[in-house]
């Protein structure tokens, strides 16, 4: 089909309601067309095209104390097609339940699957919040782009994944630190193996109800520095939110278990540079005289451009400013620089280390108390609560932001 | 369940036969738990308890001159089930047909995908055979554990396999060069989005009738120098066949696309060393006095144990030591050693690039004429049939052994 002949048969079909001419087509009716890198027009996602197919068979959300991370799903779920000929489809809320995939699926195959990881909290008053969820749509775009799934319009799949909590809002736990995980997902479901963009896709998102990380408190995490694998290196896809870039990571962990260590520093180069802890950013605080520097590793193309780790600099920066003190917070150095473990090794022996921390949506800030590197154990500071002066302050701050009990831009309120 | 239950358990569902003691158990009953690492006692893959689905809907095979790469699969899929608490199931071929997959199914979200391709050939007289399958097995097994997924008896997938192509053998084309590609898949399907060792797993068998990859004689193909992104780094995945070593290679290719290249020759570190093509293998022959030398990168951790590229040196090698001489092939110098793109240049130069090729199961031999390095074409020399005095004669043994008109012990029959 001719890009002329596609217009009109869109235009027939009535995509661009009264907009008569291929020029005055709204911007969002545009994507690149994935295989020869031309601007086509063809539907983009219509949050007004939306259908909702109720489920027979409503569940009793568990009781809250019983949840496990990422084990329950709610009754309904998103899902939007995809195809290089059609374009984005029409989105459906329908019953959560199996998706029917071709063996020949190019996901199966050759992985091209990108997700995100968000949560909607319920404050005491009832009201139902999404957390920087701009942020996690525009980290979805960037990673399709960079495995050849399609690009979408960020604010129409935002008005549907609020409009998916809504109709689910009763499984959203009510007790403190507890959230609605939202998993936006995108693979490949052309159904050829052949390794080329996919001429079919499916957007889906899915709900589950998950209590605190850390529901006893922090529990400091041991890191095996890893020597042997890695995470990322320059011109891979470190930086994207793909698939890929974790299933690589399950041996190592196991390795990493089995010497008695809970989840892997990921190092880069023989420098041994700090780059990530297991599927989290990486946060070290250093004593440098009378100051004390919050460190975090670069966004050099191999660290996830993690949303936790955005919120932690701007706190950290806004308090050096002065914009908005931070209460028991230091005050701060916000460096985005590369770190190498030979400076941890020696902040730690010249007593200057004074704590190291992931960051992530998941555990938003999990404590690190030690560091096994090169057969020798790096120790590292902890509070009696298990956090440190720096990551005490930011914590209660971010979830005091997430849960709305203090009120902030992040906080962005989900409604009918 | 304790392991002395589970043993138990497995003996009165009859698993282990006549024997009666756990010491007594024969070794492929016996596998690791992708856990803890324990071996334990689990049912591996067994084909007596094969059980067969014929499809209502048989199709006619289309004509073998309209055939794409992996557009048309057969009437029947081999599936086998694995769960962590089950091991493997019974092995089923049932008709072709969509797998339904929880949306929380961890090959979804975590690309826990590994893959192998064989080709199954029908000679002259109607025999058919695959080629070198045992080197497969060894490696999708390599595969499985790189990414805890669940390992399996070698042999036993191979039995199976062969009963499946059995099974669809009036799907394989008669006409010369052409054969049935068989595509053996494993995917984590544990329905919890946790990054961990699946406790779930489908493998499945699919295959899919293909015509010669170069229908009209040999096209060289022309390889961009591809600086800006990689394929594979010292302690990554590039020596495993995992699907999250291609998804992130397809966006490069569209790159190198509209370059005017029409693959990727992935490079590694400042001294541009060459690793492979596209998704094959990689020679370079250069003239080196009066003899000629074979280069290929060795197997360092970063580049995929290709069977093919095994198999031309081995043939290489053969005709080296005077075991098996081919004809035609000049007298060699076999070397598995690295390469930069500087001897390269520096071969063209002084006229001793004799050529450069691609191998791999689909295409088995791809001649390159042309390199783009950093802003400039690299000429490689190719024969009036596209190909080079090196690589025509082993394509020649190759093919002749692969289509059993060279008898040889890598050509294995596939009989009922």
């Amino acid at each position: 089909m001719s890009s002329s002949m596609l217009l009109r048969s869109l235009r027939l079909r009535g995509y661009f309601g009264s907009c008569g001419s291929a020029s005055a087509l709204p911007r969002r009716f545009y994507q690149t067309d994935t295989m020869t890198g031309e601007v086509v027009a063809l539907p983009n996602i219509q949050p007004d095209r939306l259908q909702y197919t109720k489920t027979e068979k409503p569940r009793t959300p568990p009781p809250s104390k019983s949840l496990v991370f990422g084990h329950t799903f709610t009754d309904h779920m998103l899902t939007i097609p995809w195809s290089s000929l059609e374009g984005w489809g029409a989105p459906k809320i329908e019953p959560y339940g199996p998706l029917s995939l071709e063996p020949s699926s190019t996901v199966l195959h050759y992985a091209q699957t990108i997700f995100e990881g968000m949560k909607a909290y319920r404050d005491e008053h009832g009201n139902v919040t999404l957390f920087r969820p701009d942020m996690n749509m525009k980290r979805m775009n960037t990673s399709a782009a960079r495995v050849a799934l399609p690009t979408f319009d960020s604010d129409a799949l935002l008005q549907l994944i609020k409009k998916l909590i809504h109709f689910e809002r009763d499984w959203i736990p009510k007790e403190p630190g507890h959230s609605l995980y939202i998993r936006p997902t995108m693979i490949g479901t052309q159904k050829f193996i052949g390794i080329a963009p996919p001429s079919e896709a499916l957007l889906f998102v899915i709900c589950s109800p998950v209590g605190p990380y850390y529901p006893d408190g922090f529990k400091p995490i041991a890191l095996y520095g890893t020597t042997e694998y890695i995470r990322a290196a320059p011109g891979g896809t470190g930086a994207y939110k793909l698939g890929v870039n974790y299933a690589p990571g399950v041996m190592p962990q196991k390795h990493a278990a089995q010497l008695g260590y809970t989840q892997n520093l990921w190092l880069h180069g023989p420098e041994h540079y700090l780059t990530e802890v297991g599927t989290m950013n990486l946060f070290v605080v250093l004593k440098k005289g009378d100051a004390i520097e919050l460190v975090t590793p670069p966004l050099d193309g191999m660290i996830l451009p993690g949303v936790t780790r955005d919120s932690v600099l701007s706190l950290a920066r806004n308090h050096v400013s002065g914009n908005y003190k931070l209460p028991n917070l230091p005050n701060l150095i916000v460096s985005e620089r590369p770190i190498t473990m030979n400076e941890v090794q020696e902040a730690e022996t010249s007593g200057n280390l004074v704590e190291l921390f992931g960051s992530g949506t998941a555990a938003i800030i999990t404590p690190v108390n030690r560091i096994g590197y090169l057969g020798k154990d790096i120790h590292i500071p902890t509070g009696e609560d298990g956090m440190g002066p720096v990551s005490r302050p930011i914590w209660t701050e971010l979830v005091g932001r997430q849960m709305g009990s203090i009120p902030s831009e992040w906080s962005v309120p989900v409604t009918a």
